[in-house]
């Protein structure tokens, strides 16, 4: 993990500890056990708050303007708490039992706690791009609720993916574009845009993090597939097993090649899948030309991200840092 | 109802229907369904928008300053956005069916339809305060999250009463300022605030506001109970046949009379309630104190409310206004 990410964790941690702990008693309990902070009894862990990537990516944009990593940290709060409010919902959408190796919060708490607890951060999020009173405190919040708006839109398109079965790659594209990189610009601009800096840069930034949020998530659908279980936490092909649509399973649905249709066929079959249908589903993908695809798909977008930052000045740090990180969230190790 | 009241639906209705239009399509179609906007396949139905209690009191809040209701269109706006969405998601939580005489949304759109549309509210009412870039957005912004992580509180609140049988009339008030009087008072000085009112004013509206939501929510509470049908659209005694422990019920069972005993034991048994229980139960609640313990708060609070504009300058026809729709709000009609 790049060194950026663990120093972001140790800045920003306490801040998202302090920021919780102002929330109602009833509802601190529930978001201080989703981000690791305390068990379900409200008894401190002495860990938590996951892996602060956008965290990261938020101080490096305040850094971006020069400033130290300190008067990025209330952007990277905001962010990770927004990015928190999308995993308490979603889990409950989703059906998601487990997180991060533990029983999800709606499972423990109920479904009613988690709503309530995802809102609060919410809320809470907004609350503190305003809270300083600065005259870009209003526009960081208003780009935060912009991505905020994607969010929603990606996991609405999500949850109607599901109830499909012809959805384009154009339409899972722009599904990620909204469910996942549009956070991800925003993590990657909120810093410098809370401290004021021009829009060149700002937009620079987001440019940035819109390219690698969409090659982020083209890794992450190839890791599904055939991630190794010790990198991805997951067991191999388990995509698959659940039937995601996700980017090289689409990209290999709308390729008219002739394999296109025997790997239709298995996924739609509602019976489960054995693991030798798995090893032939996933053998037809790369057949059908889905997996060279993402995988160009995602280089692709690793080097627009780049090229986003070519023409801006930017501290040589900075630059590398972020570079490494995204090269790091992209990394396809199988 | 007040002459305020539907003029300010005329106002404010065709904000709202143009502020929910800003939303992604999935999303739009279970908001505009549930403000009535639309029907379940999304065509227009003419109507929507509810009973604009809330918007009214933000337009009476802006012209309060001397500005006309036109100003405080987007601030009346945001706190309806807000009340939705805390309809939109505490139907899911507490199961309810039914709202405004349909279906309510999650139980047509589904659970994660619903969640979406609520929290897309949520960010919307935000972000609309801050568009028009007057230095006073950030403050009206900063009002409403107040605003909403008391709704918080006082939701989670109910939600762990249910599986209490000690809760105290202490904690029972609270939950209601959380619940009902924060938003009421947010509605009553949003207006004010966000067009930059000098904070005597908008404090002062803000207790009017308050005291007036803890007598409506005492008012509502008297009339799930001895509420004439016709007037609150419910079956007489709704409240005690769901067990609600509502303000009179929990002063009746607080009160330390020979009744609090009876009426405990036919609140906590398991069978259904009988109409003769139910009859029963409403004695005892009498006969306990908590009905004119109830009456007479709710008297009382409704003085607050009015003490509270005493000694502020108030253009006449604003201060009539808002003390006709608190009179509403807290008749006793049975």
């Amino acid at each position: 993990m790049p060194e950026g990410v663990a120093l972001a964790r140790d800045l920003v941690s306490p801040a998202i500890e302090a920021a919780i702990g102002r929330l109602t008693p009833d509802v601190r309990v529930v978001a201080a056990y989703h981000f690791g902070f305390a068990d379900a009894e409200g008894n401190p862990t002495g860990g938590g708050s996951g892996k602060a990537l956008r965290p990261a990516l938020a101080l490096l944009s305040a850094r971006a303007t020069g400033a130290p990593p300190e008067r990025g940290v209330t952007a990277a709060v905001a962010v990770e708490l927004v990015h928190n409010w999308s995993l308490l919902h979603d889990d409950i959408m989703d059906g998601d039992t487990e997180r991060r190796h533990r029983p999800t919060a709606w499972t423990v708490f109920g479904v009613g706690a988690a709503i309530l607890a995802g809102d609060a951060l919410l809320a809470l999020a907004q609350d503190m791009l305003l809270e300083d009173g600065t005259p870009q405190g209003p526009w960081a919040a208003r780009c935060l609720s912009a991505a905020v708006q994607r969010l929603i839109a990606g996991q609405g398109a999500d949850l109607a993916f599901e109830k499909r079965d012809d959805v384009t790659l154009t339409e899972c594209l722009e599904m990620a574009g909204n469910k996942t990189a549009a956070l991800m610009a925003c993590a990657c601009s909120i810093g410098a845009v809370h401290l004021g800096a021009p829009p060149t840069l700002a937009m620079a930034l987001a440019g940035f993090g819109a390219h690698v949020g969409q090659a982020f998530q083209l890794t992450d659908d190839l890791l599904g597939i055939w991630g190794a279980p010790e990198v991805t936490g997951k067991p191999v092909r388990a995509d698959l097993r659940a039937r995601k649509k996700s980017l090289p399973v689409v990209a290999a649905l709308t390729s008219g090649t002739p394999q296109a249709a025997e790997l239709r066929a298995l996924l739609i079959d509602p019976q489960p899948l054995s693991e030798d249908d798995l090893i032939r589903a996933a053998d037809l993908i790369v057949a059908a030309g889905g997996k060279q695809w993402a995988e160009r798909e995602a280089d692709a977008e690793l080097a627009a991200a780049n090229a986003s930052l070519a023409d801006i000045d930017l501290p040589a740090d900075v630059r590398a840092e972020l570079t490494a990180i995204a090269e790091f969230i992209t990394a396809r190790q199988w």
